[in-house]
Formats: structure tokens, C-alpha cells, sequence
């Protein structure tokens, strides 16, 4: 026995946050329990709803609880006929938050990784060639991250494309190559989408 | 708008955890939305129990969903006559690996801090000294942290005993073992030598 069977389970199941190990685990039961037990109410709630609720846009693929999600449903956001291909829901906040995109996401979810079983299909690519071939748009801007694994993806996607009368465009490496886009600060990355290259 | 709202709730709500910003709440919250659903729905209903459900030991103040927490349900414990006082429900834990203790606990959740509004009464010295009188136990063992508060509230505590046919004892303050001699504080070194003990 180490504490009581509530205040254990609420331990154990902490660890499946990343990041938090038992000492902090122990810690964070702690201070709800001492300090704040209405925000561990409402913490609970929260994951509740969002674990059972939150599902995916059936346009982006982004994060929602709702069939679109907020950037899709908006009619302004059609208008510049640009869809810019993301790893991750995080991404399209980072890309948000540099203020230089105004068109549409697309969010695979992951990237092309062949020995993770993840294929074409896993990362949406058919749903993207669908959404190609439906809205027709101008510009296709392939903001994977600058890995070997988002490079990959994104020639993948532009070969896909070649037959498609659309411009397909990488984000400039002005971001460090071998980072992660969703930490990049916001001027490096509005950089990145100015300078832009055909592929 | 930066998420979904169920998404958004979810980032706000987790930075109720100590040592949670906003950046770790977003990536706790994708990981948990992607990787491991099932673990979210477990620590959602975990919180809300343990919120609703946990409250105090009738006899030792710690944290328990039952009347009496384990160590004070358990007989074999009440046998050595010994009361150990600490200020945490964390430090009945730490104590209780170092499995030199056999008696029981009693919480004080806290620690004297009148500025704070923490006096006698809010750390529950008013049940120790009822729980003294009932119990009549042999000794009293201090183990509050070795700080300015928790001196203090050991020497209040010894105070408030000395009537009581009872022996009243103070962890000993020293160097820890496995550190090295000169990277100990000046005050620790004074008090390792002034508790000397003869081989």
C-alpha cells in the first residue's frame, strides 16, 4: 500500500501525460487535492469531453467537435484558393499565430513513414487528392516540417500533384533544418512562407 | 479562436497542474487526443473521483475515501506507542520507505504560518492534543520539515506537550549520507556537530 486506492489510481494515471513521471504525479495529486479540488473538477470534465467528443474535421482533418472545423467553416478563409498541408493541429496554430497565411488547412496527421506502417492512405493523401480534384484551388503550400520524414512527405505530395494543374510550393527553409515547425517563432516562419519555392 | 472550444477548454484547464504552462498542456493535450484516448478517458474519471470522493482520515488527517486511512485501520501499527507528526501526506510516504517506523501518523497538512492565516487550529493541533489524550502514547516523534516554519512548529508542538506525561523527540538534523562534507551548508555542519553521538 502507498496511499489510499482513489489517490493512487489518480497517481498512476497521471503518468499517461507526457512529461510527468511519479514524482510529479505525486506532486500534482497533491496540490488539486490540498489546494483546488473545483479546477481537478473541472480538469476531469474537460478530458472527459474531449476524449469522447472531439473528433476530426471532415474537411482538414484538424482536432473538432464539430463536422467542420472553425477555419473550414469560415467562407473568408476559401477565398485565397491556397491549401497549406501540415503535420499537426499544433502546426496549423503556429502557422496561425505568424499572421501570413489567410487559405485553408490540411493536416496529415503524421508524415509518411513506411517502417511505422504509415502510408498514403494513413496520412490522408487520398482525401487530399479528393480535395484537390474538389476545390480546385490555386496554390498547394506543403508546410511539412523540415525533417527527412516531413521532406519525404512533401515530395511525395508534390509528385502526386504533377498531373494536377495547381502550384505546388515548399515553405523556404529559413526555419533550422531538423527542428520541429510547432517551436519556430513566428517571424522565422511568416519568412518561410514569403520565400516559398516552386517545386 | 484557437482550437476547437472542447480542445481550447481542455489546454486551459490542464494548467492547473503544477508545472504545467501552456505549452506542455497543448502537447499533453495532443498526445493524450492522438496516441491514447482510452488513458484520458481513465484519468478524466480518476480526477473526478478522486476530487469528489477524497477526504481526510478521522484520526491522522491524510488523504483517504475511507473512514481511516490503512495505517490507522491497521492494529499492528498502534502497538509501538509512537506518533509520528509530519507536515505532508508525502512525507508519511517518504517516511514510510525508510522503513525505520512502525507507529502511526498524524498530518498536520501544513505547517504554523500565522501570515498565511495557518494557525494552530487550521493544522489541526487542537485534534492532536485530543488524539494525545485518548491514545496516550509514549512518544511523540517531530518530523515537520527542517525549516524556519517547520521548527517553529515542532518547538510549538513540544510546547504544547509538556504537560502531557509523554517524551517528545525532534528528527535528527545532520549531514545526509552519501553528500560530501564540504558541499554541506554551514548551519547543517553546526547542527551535525552539536548532535554528535558517541561510537
Amino acid at each position: 500500500m502507498k496511499f489510499s486506492p482513489l489517490v493512487d489510481e489518480l497517481i498512476k494515471t497521471l503518468q499517461c501525460l507526457p512529461g510527468v513521471g511519479p514524482r510529479s504525479a505525486q506532486r500534482m495529486t497533491f496540490q488539486l487535492l490540498e489546494r483546488d479540488r473545483v479546477a481537478g473538477q473541472k480538469l476531469g470534465q474537460a478530458l472527459s469531453n474531449a476524449m469522447s467528443d472531439v473528433g476530426h474535421c471532415s474537411r482538414c482533418r484538424t482536432f473538432t467537435e464539430q463536422e467542420l472545423c472553425p477555419i473550414c467553416a469560415s467562407s473568408r478563409r476559401g477565398e485565397s484558393g491556397q491549401i497549406c498541408v501540415v503535420e499537426s493541429p499544433a502546426d496549423v496554430l503556429a502557422i496561425e499565430t505568424s499572421g501570413q497565411f489567410s487559405g485553408r488547412y490540411f493536416v496529415l496527421m503524421g508524415h509518411l513513414s513506411p517502417l511505422d506502417g504509415l502510408g498514403p492512405d494513413e496520412i490522408g493523401l487520398d482525401k487530399l487528392a479528393a480535395l484537390i480534384r474538389e476545390e480546385q484551388p490555386q496554390e498547394l503550400i506543403l508546410a511539412t516540417n523540415p525533417t527527412v520524414e516531413g521532406d519525404a512527405t512533401a515530395q511525395y505530395i508534390a509528385e502526386m500533384c504533377r498531373d494536377d494543374n495547381i502550384r505546388v510550393s515548399r515553405i523556404a527553409h529559413g526555419v533550422p533544418v531538423g527542428g520541429e515547425l510547432e517551436y519556430v517563432d513566428g517571424t522565422t516562419l511568416a519568412l518561410s512562407l514569403t520565400g516559398r519555392r516552386e517545386l
